[in-house]
C-alpha cells in the first residue's frame, strides 16, 4: 500500500500495489480526463511525478514525452513503486477542479503597496489633549518610522469612535504615505486581484503580506447582458448614458457579491480588504471605470485612458475598506488593454530571451509576439465561440459539457466534465470534434463536410452525431458549427502571422508559444494545430499556462516592483492593427483553411 | 458741483457746493449710519478722505480722531471744495450694505494651488491612434512645461467627448500635477471660499488667477435646527448618526445652493470652480466633514482631526468642478478650530512685533494673544446673544434693527439699520443700551437696573423702553437681557485676561486689539469698552477688520503660501482651556462687573 498526494488539487489516499495513478485518482476523485479507459491511447491524463518512485516509461509515453520531459507520465502508464506525490497540471483535469481562476503560482518577493502597522497610542489626557489624527500619526512614526503625509477622509470619519473602542491601539494600513484604512488590532490586510473577462471574471483574495492567495472565485460578467462581445456593449453603453451606468453598476454588484463571499470563506472582513487591483480588456476596462467607450468604437478606435489609474474603491461603488485604492493596470491600445499586460507581465515574456509568443484566447484573443525583448501586440475579434454561444449544442464548461473527443472509425469516444451524462458541447470539445473530423477525413480543407456514417442532413444544413441520448434529439455538430469555429480559429491564426510577419519572421521560428486563458488552458494543442488554429510547431514548445491575466492582476497586487513593470510593458508593447494588414480580408479567407502549416 | 465718489460701495453722484458729506451720502443711498442728526456729536459717520479738497476738522472732530489720523473725518462735519474721494469704512454703514462678508482686502500675490493651462492636442489617427490621456498629458508637457502625474477619475469620465466636442482645445485646471479640470478653452477658473460660522456662513467667489473676489454672499447656518450653539449640536449628532447626516447634509445644500447663485452673478458655471477653502470652528468644522464629534463634547475635549485636510468636493456632496479639491485649514483644539487660524492669517498677527491681541466675536469668540510672535489662544462660550438670541426684543442685524442708541437724558436717540422702524434691537444696539445706562447711572455696577423715567416694570421684571410703536407693545430692554449681555462679555473679557496672566503681562500693556467678525465690525468700541466688555486702552489702539476669517480662508485660496503659513499658525499657537484656569467660578462672575477697567 502506497501513499499518493496528488497537487494542487490537495487529495490524497491509499494506493495498492498494481493500482495505475489514474485508476487511484478516480477513486480519489481526482478529476483526471481520460477517453481511452486508461489504454495510452488518448494521452489526455498528463501528470508529473514530484517525489517518490514509478514503473518505468512506456512506448506510448516515449512518443508523446519529449526527452526534457523526464517526469512527465501519463496516468494510466504509471504504476508507483512506493509513496508517490503527483503534480496534475489543470489540463489534465475535468472542469469542476480547473476553474477559470487557476494560474501560475505567484513567483514574486512581497513587496506590497499597502503595509499594516500595528500602532499604539496614547490617551489623550487635559494635560495633552492631542487631537486624534495626530496622535495616530506620532504613533506611526514612533512605532514604524512612517511619516504620515494624509489620513483618508474615510478613516477620519470613523477615526475617533474606533480608537476608543479598540483602547488607543489599532492596525493602520499605509499606502504611499498615506493611512487607507485603521483596523482592530492584527488586522490581516488583505488584497483584492480580478480579471475582468468579455464572458467571465476571476476573483482571488490575497494576502497582501505573504503574498499568498487565500481563496478564490470565478462569476460570469454580467455585462453579457448588454451583448455578447465588447463591440456590442460599447454600442449598448454609447445609446444612451443610463446604459452605462447600469452596465458598471451590474459589474460592481457582482463584483460586491463576490467579495462577500471570499470575505466570508477567508475569515475576514470585506473592509479589511485595503488594495484592489483589476484588469480586463479596453472596452471592459472603461465599462468598468464608467469612462467614454464611443471613441472605442470609432477609427481610430482610441483608449480614453492607457495610463494606470489610482482610483478610490468608494469612487466606483466598490464595497472593500472605505479608503481603499483600486488599482487598474495600464492599457496599450483601444483593443488591447491591462488584461493582456498582465499577462505579459505573469508570463514573464518580456524577460524572455530568444522569440516568444504568448496568446490569451477568450471572446477576443491578444497575441503578444517577443522577439528578444521586442514586443509587438495584435488583437483578434474571435468571438463566442469558443463559450459556447453560436454554436447549436454549444455551452460553457460545466459539468455534463463534453469537453473532449476522439475518433475512431464510427466509434466516437467521448469525455464529458465531470463524467456526467452527455447534455452539451464546449470550447475544446467543439475544437476537438474539428479536428478528429478533419483528421478522418469528414471535412475537406475549406472545412465542408462529406459523407460518413454518423454525418446526416436536417432541415438542409449536414450535422455531424457526437451522441444519441435515449428518447432526444442526439448532440450533434452542424456544418454551421464548424463555420463559426473556421472564422474564430482564422482570425486567431491570421493575427499569428501578422505578427511574425511585421518583425519579418517565418512563424516556425518562434522558441515557445505560452498559450493562457481558461479556454486556452483545457484545449487540446494537438487538435488545435491539426485546425490551423496555432502554428505547426513541435508540443513541447507549448505551454498551457492557465489564466495568466488574473496571475499578473495577483502579481501586481502584491508587487510594486511589478506594478513598474507593468507600465514598463505597456509602455514597450507596439500595437498592429489586425484589419489595417495589406489584403486583410484575402487573409483572413486564406486562414480559414482547415490545414496544418 | 463736485464729483463724489463713495467706496467700497461704489457708488458715485454729484454734490451741490454747501452739501456735507454726510448730506450727499444719503441722498445717493449711501446708508451712513448718524444718530445725531449731523451735530457732530454721534460720531458714527466716520469716513476717510482718499483725494480731493474738504473743508478743515472742526472742534468735535479733532477730538475724536488723534493726530495720526489726517484724513479720517466725520461725514457730517466735512463739506467737499472739490471732486472728493471718499473710503467708507464697514462700521459706518448700516446692515444692508454691510455684511458679514466684508473683510480686509486681499494683500497677496497670488500664488494658487490651481493653475489654469491652455492646450491644444493633436487629433489621433489611424497611423497615431494616441489616447485620450496620454494626448491631453503630452499638450500639457508640451505648452506648459507641465507634468501631470494623475488625472482625476471623474476628468476621465468626460475626457473623450470633451475634447471631440472643443475640437481638440481645451483649459486644464492642473493641481500638484493633478489634473483636477476639464473645461472649454479659456475657461477663467474660480475658487470658493467659504467661512461658515456658528450662525452665520459667508461665502466667496473669487477667481483663482487674479486672486481677485468677483462676488460674495452671507447665508444663515441651517445647522441651527440642531441647536443654536456647538454644545447643543454635538449633542444633537452624537445622539444619532442619522442627525450627523442631515446636519452635514443641510449645511451642504445650502453651500450648493450659495454657489449656483454666485456662478450666476459671476456669468461662469459651478463646474468652473476648480477649488475651495472652508473654515469654521471646530465643531463646525467636523459637522461640514461628518466627522465624529462625540469626543469633541467630552473632556479632554479633543478634535478627530487637527491637520490640515484636502479632499474631493465630490466626497462632501459639495457641486464643483467634479475633480475639485476641499481644503480645510488646520485646527489649533477642541474649541479653537481653523476660523480662529484665518483670522490669525488674515490679520498677519503673527508676523507683529510687540503685543497684539485678535478677537473674533461670535456666538464662540476665539482670542489670540501675540507676544512678539509668541502666540496663545482661548476660546469662550460668548453663547448667541450677540445675533439677538435670548434676548426679548433680539433680532439679526437686518433692516429695521435698531444698531446703535444714545441717551441724553430721558430723551434716547436711535438708529435702526436702513432707517426703517424699529422692529427690534440687534447685537450692537443691546450693547449701547447697555453702555449708556451704565453711564447714565441706570444701571449699577453689578448690572442691576434702577429707577428711571424710561424704566418700567413688567410681570415682576425691570425693563427700559427703547421706543413706543404707536398701538403696539414697546421695545424694550429687561433685567434678563441685560443679564445674558453679561455673561457673554464677562466670558470674552475674562479670555483677554487669562491670556495676558498667561504671559506675565498687564492688559494695558496690549498695543493693538483687532476686533474681527461681523458682530464685532459694528460694535461701538466705546460701549464695550464701557461694560468692561474690553480692557480700557486708547481708542487708536483698537482696529475693527469685518470677516477676517473669510478674508483667511481668501488668502488660503488664492496663495499656497498662505496656505503653508496656515499650517505653521496651527503647530506654533498653544491654547489654553479658559474652565481650566484657576479660581475660574469665582473670576468669571467678578467679569460680569459692568465696569470699565
Amino acid at each position: 500500500m502506497h501513499t499518493i498526494d496528488f497537487e494542487p488539487v490537495g487529495l490524497r489516499g491509499e494506493c495498492p500495489e498494481g493500482e495505475s495513478l489514474l485508476g487511484c485518482a478516480r477513486r480519489l476523485d481526482v478529476d483526471l480526463v481520460s477517453l481511452c479507459g486508461g489504454m495510452g491511447a488518448c494521452r489526455q491524463c498528463r501528470v508529473q511525478v514530484v517525489a517518490g518512485p514509478v514503473s518505468g516509461r512506456t512506448a506510448s509515453e516515449e512518443a508523446v514525452f519529449s526527452g526534457r520531459e523526464r517526469n512527465h507520465r501519463l496516468a494510466c502508464q504509471a504504476y508507483p513503486l512506493g509513496d508517490v506525490k503527483v503534480h496534475v497540471p489543470p489540463e489534465s483535469l475535468t472542469a469542476p477542479q480547473r476553474t477559470q481562476v487557476e494560474g501560475l503560482e505567484l513567483d514574486v518577493r512581497p513587496d506590497p503597496p499597502v503595509r499594516g502597522c500595528e500602532v499604539t497610542l496614547s490617551p489623550p489626557s487635559l494635560a495633552a489633549p492631542d487631537s486624534d489624527d495626530l496622535n495616530l500619526r506620532a504613533a506611526l512614526e514612533r512605532g514604524h518610522g512612517v511619516e504620515v503625509d494624509a489620513i483618508d477622509y474615510a478613516v477620519l470619519r470613523e477615526i475617533s469612535p474606533r480608537l476608543r473602542q479598540w483602547d488607543w491601539r489599532a492596525s493602520a494600513a499605509v499606502r504611499a504615505g498615506e493611512v487607507v484604512a485603521l483596523g482592530a488590532p492584527s488586522t490581516r490586510w488583505l488584497g483584492l486581484a480580478v480579471d475582468i473577462g468579455t464572458t467571465k471574471i476571476a476573483c482571488y483574495l490575497v494576502d497582501l503580506q505573504t503574498g499568498r492567495t487565500l481563496c478564490s472565485r470565478g462569476l460570469m460578467n454580467p455585462q453579457i447582458a448588454g451583448g455578447e462581445d465588447v463591440i456590442a456593449r460599447i454600442y449598448t453603453a454609447g445609446k444612451d448614458p443610463e446604459n452605462a451606468d447600469r452596465l458598471q453598476g451590474m459589474l460592481v454588484e457582482a463584483l460586491n457579491r463576490t467579495v462577500g463571499e471570499l470575505s466570508a470563506e477567508a475569515g475576514a472582513e470585506r473592509t479589511d480588504i485595503a488594495e484592489a487591483v483589476v484588469v480586463g480588456n479596453t472596452a471592459i476596462h472603461h465599462l468598468f471605470l464608467r469612462l467614454p467607450v464611443g471613441q472605442l468604437g470609432q477609427s481610430p478606435y482610441v483608449p480614453a485612458l492607457r495610463c494606470a489609474l489610482d482610483v478610490k474603491a468608494r469612487d466606483l461603488g466598490m464595497e472593500l475598506a472605505p479608503g481603499a485604492w483600486v488599482h487598474l493596470l495600464p492599457n496599450i491600445a483601444g483593443f488591447c488593454g491591462a488584461d493582456h499586460v498582465a499577462m505579459i507581465l505573469a508570463t514573464r515574456l518580456a524577460e524572455r530571451e530568444g522569440t516568444s509568443l504568448a496568446l490569451d484566447i477568450g471572446t477576443n484573443t491578444e497575441i503578444c509576439l517577443n522577439v528578444r525583448g521586442r514586443m509587438t501586440s495584435v488583437s483578434c475579434a474571435s468571438g463566442p465561440a469558443f463559450e459556447g454561444a453560436h454554436i447549436r449544442y454549444g455551452m460553457r464548461a460545466a459539468p455534463g459539457a463534453i469537453e473532449h473527443v476522439c475518433l475512431d472509425g464510427d466509434r466516437l469516444e467521448i469525455q464529458t466534465i465531470g463524467n456526467e451524462p452527455p447534455i452539451g458541447i464546449c470550447g475544446s470539445g467543439l475544437l476537438d470534434v474539428a479536428a478528429q473530423l478533419r483528421i478522418h477525413g469528414v471535412l475537406d480543407s475549406g472545412g465542408r463536410m462529406l459523407a460518413h456514417p454518423r454525418v446526416r442532413e436536417r432541415e438542409g444544413v449536414r450535422e455531424f452525431v457526437i451522441c444519441e441520448r435515449g428518447g432526444r434529439e442526439p448532440i450533434t455538430v452542424s456544418q454551421q458549427d464548424v463555420r463559426e469555429l473556421q472564422l474564430a480559429k482564422a482570425a486567431i491564426r491570421l493575427g499569428i502571422r501578422a505578427l511574425c510577419e511585421a518583425e519579418g519572421l517565418d512563424e516556425r521560428a518562434v522558441g515557445e508559444v505560452v498559450v493562457a486563458g481558461a479556454f486556452g488552458t483545457f484545449i487540446d494543442i494537438d487538435s488545435a494545430v491539426a485546425i490551423g488554429m496555432l502554428p505547426p510547431l513541435p508540443r513541447e514548445r507549448y505551454r498551457q499556462v492557465g489564466n495568466a491575466a488574473g496571475t499578473g492582476a495577483r502579481l501586481a497586487l502584491v508587487s510594486l516592483e511589478r506594478r513598474r513593470e507593468a507600465e514598463r510593458i505597456a509602455l514597450a508593447c507596439r500595437y498592429i492593427e489586425l484589419a489595417g494588414i495589406p489584403g486583410f480580408h484575402h487573409r483572413f479567407a486564406a486562414a480559414c483553411a482547415m490545414d496544418r502549416g
